[in-house]
């Protein structure tokens, strides 16, 4: 690997290795593709030739497909690297601390899967102790549903608490008001930057064709809201206020270095999931609430693997589009600070945490701040770090 | 109401009093919008001064809001009622069997309900004969959950057969191959032109407002596959492989004669999805199975009204966009004729129906053909004809 002519703070995680997009603007300037190299972003628009670099979002750029986002990749370490470019690739970087970051991309539709076996169990464990705690198709295909495009937002933005409907256990009708029991869910996001038409599957092996890059997403849930309303039709409202997205996109690429085989699957699943080798990857994530660390999400721990969800995800036909985002669902390990939810680290508020400020949490309060970030292997014993996904509860209005 | 210069069949349903919105292209043309009246295609593009409409998609117009769709409309009836425009007008009017039909416009979100108690009672006695038909939230709030956007196409599409996995109830393990009880769902879609931004809730007074169009909505249902996905967390790959809509949008305001007051609702919902007078609309769905009606879903029954579905998806906060699409869920009625499915029409199996050639449907064949259509009143004892939703069923490949 070169080392960049760019200044990079050590153990920064965004190194010449990581090389994340993103959508940012100056003061006064449109929106448009930068690279995120140390603490600085550059300017796509400004050094290479394509329009699609001066649009305000990936998406132009993630549908020209994989050999465009190699030599694009390339080409960035090229200038970044070689000192006979500095002189005028200096002139297009910018300190990130001075830009405005937005929405790297328009989200086509969005998955939410559910692919966590420690997740699942523990929330089969908490809500319906009575029975087996994974339900009998969970080990068969990836269980997922749709969620709302509309409101997924990029890291940084307020997040509202929801209002809407909940019934307690002992009461015989619904009442309304602000949610009392708003979560976080600490999850990995997937976005495919080349569509496949209707009618097309894309197996595992194809994946890598389809797939651009990775990210933090936090799938906030109204756990009271979603309780009342997600028999039969699956969760709606308790979910749909609001997803925050890490600003940065990790190129597939960049994680090499933390791919490893997934996780042994017991029963062994039907033909179209099976056949990608490396299927797992090493993420290793944090989820600080006001700035205090109250979980370690293992990625590596996760049952189902992207490539896996893809191919499930088309196996009836279903097209892919640019910007179609798709989320691996709440990320937890065997350990209880490994898990990536408060449902679970509180056990549905019978053992709330105590913060170090002697407060206590079963559920957020208006002003938490809930912060996720995580790092992969990177080559030579190097790390990348995924761009943080951040938000800050506020009242409802 | 003026009389059109342009030639309309007696009993056409594309009176001046109508005037849906599509999206077309003659040959070697690019696709813009236009207006049927008659069997006439009126090239908006070629007669208005505003570029939205050489836009391949009626979001651009859509998100003008409401001024700006009530002028258009007024600016279109004058056009074709005026003979003194008849001259240069004439230049723009194409036999609507001469062009092609688009999609005709760009789905942002797609959310469907559950919202005929006649056809969520069928279903809960068909799937959940041990308990009561109902769920307990369904007379709180209009159930709904989010659809694939990117699956959605346009009438005359046809409509491949879904594969995947399905289990047998008697069998352990899932099987896989291509569906066997495979369904239609005859429905009411609606969309948003006016979005609205996060955190602010569009009461049902305010409906009409964001509320550009309505049209019919072929839900295709893989049964077998629904079956063995949807618990916990709702259908996905049962539904997402394609879901038919009109080429034609109805203003909202060409159902003005159409509206009714909506069924008495007990319990009395709660205050947010209270306030709008007239929510209900008397549209007369008729289904065609390879040309002969199957079913006369009466969309005056639907319990929860389009103003009721639209309050209660934003009362999270969640914002909207033009070319948001929702859709009414299954209509039915109370009598089986008037059922909205074969799974209601042949009661999962256990009633065939026999058709005219003799042949007998508990689902869907290869090669059939199912046609939605429907009839609302207009004015002065007239009636309009939403443009119909078409699909044949063609083997999985």
């Amino acid at each position: 690997m070169n080392e960049p002519w760019v200044p990079v703070p050590p153990n920064s995680g965004f190194g010449i290795a990581h090389l994340p997009y993103g959508v940012f603007a100056t003061r006064g300037t449109p929106s448009r593709v930068g690279v995120r190299i140390g603490d600085l972003v550059l300017d796509l628009a400004a050094v290479l030739d394509d329009p699609v670099f001066s649009e305000p979002s990936l998406n132009g750029f993630m549908a020209q497909g994989r050999e465009s986002w190699r030599a694009t990749r390339a080409r960035v370490v090229e200038l970044l690297s070689d000192e006979r470019h500095r002189p005028w690739v200096e002139e297009a970087l910018y300190p990130v601390s001075g830009v405005a970051l937005r929405m790297p991309f328009v989200v086509a539709d969005y998955v939410d899967f559910y692919a966590s076996e420690h997740h699942a169990t523990n929330l089969g464990r908490i809500l319906r102790p009575d029975t087996e705690p994974l339900p009998p198709n969970w080990k068969h295909f990836p269980v997922g549903y749709h969620g709302r495009a509309g409101t997924v937002v990029v890291s940084g933005t307020p997040i509202l608490r929801p209002q809407g409907q909940r019934r307690a256990p002992n009461d015989a009708l619904p009442t309304f008001g602000s949610s009392t029991r708003l979560d976080l869910e600490a999850e990995v996001g997937f976005v495919v930057g080349c569509g496949s038409p209707i009618g097309e599957r894309v197996s595992p092996e194809r994946a890598e064709e389809h797939l651009f890059g990775a990210f933090l997403l936090n799938d906030w849930s109204a756990r009271d809201i979603q309780a009342w309303e997600y028999v039969p039709l699956g969760p709606f409202l308790g979910k749909s206020f609001a997803t925050t997205v890490s600003a940065w996109v990790t190129p597939m690429e960049a994680l090499t270095s933390a791919r490893i085989p997934g996780p042994e699957q017991d029963p062994a699943p039907v033909d179209y999931l099976t056949g990608a080798q490396n299927g797992g990857l090493d993420l290793r994530l944090s989820v600080t609430l006001n700035g205090e660390e109250i979980a370690r999400p293992p990625y590596r721990q996760m049952y189902w693997s992207p490539a896996q969800m893809l191919a499930h995800m088309t196996i009836n036909g279903a097209s892919l589009r640019p910007g179609d985002l798709f989320a691996s669902g709440t990320v937890s390990g065997p350990e209880r600070g490994e898990w990536g939810s408060l449902m679970e680290l509180a056990w549905n508020g019978t053992r709330p945490l105590t913060l170090r400020d002697g407060s206590t949490r079963s559920f957020l309060d208006d002003g938490d701040v809930v912060t996720l970030t995580a790092t992969a292997p990177g080559p030579n014993g190097s790390h990348i770090a995924l761009g943080e996904a951040t938000g800050q509860i506020i009242p409802a209005s």
